[in-house]
């Protein structure tokens, strides 16, 4: 097993065990809500977003014990939105990470208050004391997610993404609707992990802001031609929704190979910013190299 | 016009337009959503919870400038609970302030995320920079706000809710059911307002959040009054929808008359504890006035 392997498998294991002690035990009231809580959250995913903030964190000296209600945090996110994305009324998707999806285990009604009671319980985890040692850096924290998750964020992609089914979009429209659905929740997933380092520097905080970027652009690019290429059993969801959907993607834009091209453009213009930091930033671009060469 | 109608007139015009400004224009991209989010939440209703926030605000000395943005965030949830409340996979309502409800204007994905989105904001303002004079103190508001909003506030109790259609529940489960749904709300609004002053003492803190819990369960009580009483014009909502739904509220519990008689006496107990503050808390004690008399 290479380094960055066991790297990320511990990191992961401590993300699944830092989302099992701070989500509602499902003995607590109400039960079904908190049972299909973690239904939707446990075991279950890469968490490229937790993997992010951690590495992000060490570049900016924070220990990985200090990070983990942050990277918590973002995945909770993540987390209610794929829930909120499967539904009949948006993807309809009956299969999440290999399981059904939450509406098809539990009921739609169900679905929508996970997603719900997720997207407040990162906020409540991001806003107890101690995140940080400095209270208003942890209120930026706040509010950097919040920006990163609502309308001119994520949610807002998820819009631009609905109202361009059967639309001939180009690649700087689809790049537009990508920045927000995926990139923003990404950009803060990092980010967040760099300010849970006392005084992250500034320079550190602009190269980690550049990086997510790109490597954010990149994740989708890489994810479009894996919903290209894999089957429904490789992806662990159902494979081939986008094309089905007449949804644009990438590949339908590009084709395979130039789509394969700009990923590793991405993936150079990600890496690019950390090269002042040396050894201090091999995390960081061992992950960018673990999340565009997924594919090929 | 009395003083207290002439106080709530402005308290309401102020949080109209403290949220035409906080709200994303809509003309900014994605202009359908943010048009969306507009109409879910502009125009309509008592605002209730803003004037919370404002008495108890006024008790603590804090001005109405310094309160407007937290009691905005406040309305601001309260309104997605509303939107998503009103999905075909809830209660399945398209009417709402006289209004189609936001499913029945646009479509259930625009109101899955424009609820989603209106949580996101109501973070993002109770975040920003100058809420309070003390971070500290402002990252304790987004802590309670986040608790009040999610599966053991807000959300919880619509999950309860759910659960208890058809169930034969007695009055005190249905108190723990409202204690969560409206309950935790009503109470976040009032303990929010009191943050915004600078120093809030701990005995008026105190006194608050016991006022606001008795009012905020005779605010659902003299609401299951008026929703058994009214016709749909006066309500500006489907009237008569508990009943059809063979939800247990207070008067298919208790009657009318013993539910009017708990209200009076929720009444009672919430400025009970005002009495220590004198004229101070005259907006706390209105206000109580207001929310138990609407009905009879």
């Amino acid at each position: 097993m290479n380094d960055f392997k066991a790297w990320s498998l511990q990191i992961q294991a401590r993300t699944e065990s830092a989302l099992d002690a701070l989500l509602p035990a499902d003995h607590i009231s109400p039960q079904k809500l908190h049972e299909a809580m973690r239904y939707s959250v446990m075991g279950g995913g890469k968490r490229v977003r937790a993997l992010l903030a951690h590495a992000a964190a060490e570049l900016c000296g924070a220990a990985p014990e200090k990070t983990n209600v942050a990277a918590a945090a973002v995945e909770l996110i993540h987390a209610y939105s794929l829930v909120h994305d499967d539904m009949p009324c948006m993807d309809d998707d009956d299969l999440r990470r290999g399981k059904p999806s939450c509406h098809k285990q539990y009921d739609d009604a169900t679905a929508l208050l996970v997603g719900d009671a997720l997207q407040s319980l990162a906020f409540q985890l991001l806003s107890q004391p101690g995140i940080c040692r400095n209270a208003s850096q942890q209120l930026e924290m706040v509010h950097l997610l919040a920006i990163a998750s609502g309308s001119r964020g994520m949610a807002g992609g998820q819009a631009i993404d609905l109202a361009s089914v059967g639309q001939a979009l180009n690649q700087s429209e689809l790049e537009y609707m990508h920045i927000h659905k995926t990139g923003a929740l990404i950009r803060a997933a990092a980010l967040l992990g760099a300010y849970c380092a006392d005084a992250p520097a500034p320079e550190k905080l602009k190269a980690i802001d550049h990086y997510a970027q790109s490597i954010g652009l990149a994740f989708q690019v890489v994810d479009d031609i894996l919903d290209a290429e894999a089957d429904t059993a490789t992806l662990g969801k159902t494979a081939g929704k986008d094309a089905e959907a007449n949804k644009p993607t990438y590949v339908t834009i590009l084709g395979l190979s130039r789509a394969r091209d700009l990923a590793r453009e991405l993936h150079e213009n990600a890496i690019e910013h950390l090269a002042p930091f040396g050894n201090q930033a091999q995390r960081l671009v061992q992950l960018a190299e673990f999340i565009t060469r997924r594919s090929f």
